[in-house]
């Protein structure tokens, strides 16, 4: 069966590929908005993990909802959250097993059992988060097992994930000081390969 | 890493083993009371999947508070619940690397982020649930692609569960009627190889 998963270029949803490899017929699928080429970076490790690769683009309206959203929030974790969704719908809407990375301990995004029956319902499809019954250490374990990973500060390490581009969103339309506002300096990771 | 999964013989935590087999050394751990021998149905069916086995045997009060609480509420629920986190206890005891077969849409057992949490911080192990974001249609395509089953009511397919012996445990204790109060009818599956 045809799988759709969600992919950032990093460690989780990595991990996630590997374990569904063996099941489905996996694609890896970055969605963007087209403000920014860093999805590159995702098709880039995709290829090193040997994963078939496509790029969505979603509705610039669903970018500028989400940094809206952050702005007035002043964090980024709802917009993060809708702009999550809006990507599982459309991974929903092409193919019919629709996964994605999130952990059992992740905080944003989390797809609720209501949001992933609702999505099934409404597309026919199924929905899959083969990481949402490990915790961070299994993760983190299995991924030194599995993979080959790159880390440093978010604006150092090229991923394809939504906040690339959401911060270049707000910086074309506000201001480099709304960043720092929105998004609190973290540890990025992408993943460059198997181990 | 080691890894101790509870293994019943029916579908699930079959299916939850092959998730597993590719990234840690899985055993199929079978817990039961020693009321019945019962468990060798799920080794048999561990045999024919290729996976190693060890059975554990679990006090005779955790059966008997378990088959208390049932007669009490009148339905299985939380008798069910109880000996489920028992036997997470037990193959913490053991392994590493703890985990079973629960799905996204599981009633009982469940084993809530807390519950996973404080057994992790007990034993120092890690807890996985390799099913626990499948939903049901996505756990049946699966087994029917990678499993060969079979199905019937519940007294008809011996498995190696907790009800086998709790139902046992009641008839010793009280008496048959006692057990058509507290279990349904309901259809039951055992594994007996891969597709």
């Amino acid at each position: 069966m045809e799988c759709g998963l969600l992919f950032s270029g990093g460690k989780d949803s990595a991990l996630a590929a590997l374990l569904l490899d063996e099941f489905y017929d996996v694609t890896l699928v970055t969605a963007h908005f087209g403000v920014t080429d860093d999805w590159q970076h995702a098709e880039e490790a995709a290829e090193a993990l040997g994963f078939a690769f496509e790029e969505i683009e979603l509705d610039t309206d669903v970018a500028d909802t989400a940094v809206e959203r952050m702005r007035d929030d002043g964090f980024p974790r709802s917009g993060i959250q809708q702009v999550h969704e809006a990507a599982l719908e459309a991974v929903a809407a092409k193919y019919e097993i629709v996964a994605d990375g999130t952990r059992r301990d992740d905080r944003v995004p989390t797809v609720s059992r209501a949001v992933a029956q609702s999505l099934e319902d409404r597309h026919d499809v199924d929905y899959v988060a083969p990481l949402s019954g490990f915790g961070r250490n299994a993760v983190d374990d299995l991924v030194e097992t599995h993979l080959v990973v790159e880390s440093g500060p978010s604006e150092e390490v090229p991923k394809g994930d939504y906040e690339t581009e959401l911060r270049a969103r707000i910086r074309e339309r506000w201001n480099e000081a709304i960043i720092s506002e929105v998004f609190p300096d973290h540890e990025q990771t992408r993943v460059v390969g198997r181990a």
